[in-house]
């Protein structure tokens, strides 16, 4: 890997709603050079995971990122059962990434926040303002999912420029 | 689906052992096809997943059984984070199912072990010598994880078989 890659997809995994960002580094600030979400489509669990991989996949694809970030595993969570269900999303996810060669990274929650606002208890809504204004978007990135997916790989970015 | 499949597959997801086993119902009673494990391969963990779902996309094409049998998902979990990683096993198993056009059903841990055993808290031990014994294997299925995995897909069998 580059010590700056080209491109970054940050990636908010969920079984519903999956955010992605990806930032670009050339020529010179980063900008984003496309993000939303993916949905998982269908009542059942496994067709569910099936939109989110091949999602996951077109992305890749289309934008051949050098790296993938997403958020660590907290060690505790209010509601085990929707943590164990998203971590079927992540696993369709990181499937997407070791196939397509791509490098995953993980940064824990308080970390990308306290890099990205400056306050590792920010709220998903300074989050959004800080990504609209770092990032120079015309509107708030909706839903919150595609800004964490953002500030994902802000946060990377600054890690790996500041060294 | 047959009202009767001709092969079920029992998977017991696992970041590091996957079990799995298949029984097959032509002519006669349950008999065990094949069964063991698919490891998790590699550190890091988008390359066990990949191995994970290699593998199991293996079984699935080579003995292409009907249906899938994956036990539930608990409310609680002792260890929350060890549960969020077996869910990412389990989002690769899920996913390989969907890609292969495979139904997945699921039961509880306590009725699968309630059906095959009699007892819904029956230890990993007893249902290895259950299972042993019902479906007339030579050896004691080793590790449990298979021994669990052949019985997701006998309490299935049980299921369709008395309604």
């Amino acid at each position: 890997m580059d010590a700056t890659p080209r491109r970054i997809l940050g990636i908010d995994p969920g079984l519903n709603i999956t955010g992605y960002g990806i930032l670009e580094f050339q020529p010179l600030k980063p900008r984003v050079c496309e993000a939303g979400v993916v949905r998982g489509e269908g009542k059942e669990l496994p067709q569910r995971i099936l939109s989110i991989h091949q999602g996951v996949a077109e992305i890749l694809e289309q934008y051949r990122p050098q790296v993938m970030v997403v958020e660590q595993l907290y060690s505790h969570y209010a509601h085990p059962r929707t943590a164990i269900l998203m971590g079927h999303a992540r696993g369709a996810i990181y499937l997407a990434a070791a196939q397509h060669g791509v490098d995953v990274v993980s940064y824990s929650a308080t970390r990308i926040k306290k890099t990205v606002t400056g306050s590792g208890r920010a709220s998903k809504e300074q989050v959004q303002a800080t990504i609209q204004r770092e990032l120079g978007l015309a509107q708030l990135p909706e839903p919150p999912d595609v800004a964490d997916a953002l500030a994902g790989a802000l946060c990377h970015y600054f890690s790996i420029r500041l060294g």
